[in-house]
């Protein structure tokens, strides 16, 4: 049985996002798990991901590092409150700031590696260190502050779809 | 006659950038124009560009402050050897490092404005600051720093492709 990721525990009405969401047909779809202390996401970038000719354009390594950092938020919010991820409330978060260092180019045709760690997390916000390599090579590392979505911003959006 | 755009000048092997390629068909296409003293990008996200209902995703945001920034990046730098962008070499620039700020949500169904200015320019170095507004509410800030392309990593591309 394959192991559920940090995003297959999205409700529904949350799970439509272009770069996590389950629901996103035409989306990304990234999978993200633990790995001891550390998250971890595989990801192929397609042709079209293309910057200049055999590199991958930095807008789709942005995505990966806010995505997987705020699925990486999630699960350890629920692990700092020692809850299963499949219980209720749902804890979700929003990226409040991302930073991306391009190290150097990521060639494109290869799957990608994206690995982060929680660097902080207090009360409502979460601070995850990440970094992509390609090939074992670390090419971009990334940081994102995550705030914990508020349950009337949450009523907020499930209001929306009623 | 439409003005041409800052992507309008790139050499065509560099055009194939998912954000900002005129030759990329399933890319965004972003067209960057200067405005006085700041640069302009309109971009209308699709539905599929959704994070949660009502609301774009951050990796398109980023996207976006990335590749109108390179692009500012690019006619800065013409504009700062006093050139026009039609002659040799082509001047064209990397992101080291970006940056975005998300400040509220960002509203899903309309035309967002990308704005940028230069910060800094000092060799082959730019730094550009901008914002993203929806219906005049700036939602997100973000800055790059941008890096022109050595001459031989261009030709290592046309290389590439020969």
């Amino acid at each position: 049985m394959t192991p559920k990721a940090f995003q297959d525990y999205y409700p529904d009405i949350l799970s439509n996002c272009y770069g996590c969401g389950r629901l996103n047909e035409y989306g990304h779809q990234i999978k993200s798990y633990w790995d001891g202390e550390e998250s971890v996401c595989h990801f192929q970038p397609e042709p079209i991901h293309i910057s200049i000719p055999g590199y991958v354009y930095g807008g789709l390594l942005a995505a990966l590092i806010d995505c997987h950092g705020t699925g990486t938020a999630a699960a350890a919010g629920y692990r700092a409150e020692s809850r299963k991820k499949d219980t209720e409330p749902p804890l979700r978060y929003l990226t409040a700031s991302l930073h991306v260092d391009y190290l150097k180019p990521t060639p494109l045709g290869i799957a990608l590696e994206v690995r982060g760690k929680v660097k902080g997390i207090e009360d409502r916000r979460v601070v995850i260190e990440e970094w992509i390599s390609a090939s074992g090579v670390i090419t971009v590392r990334g940081e994102i502050v995550a705030i914990q979505m508020p349950n009337r911003f949450i009523q907020d959006v499930f209001h929306v779809q009623e």
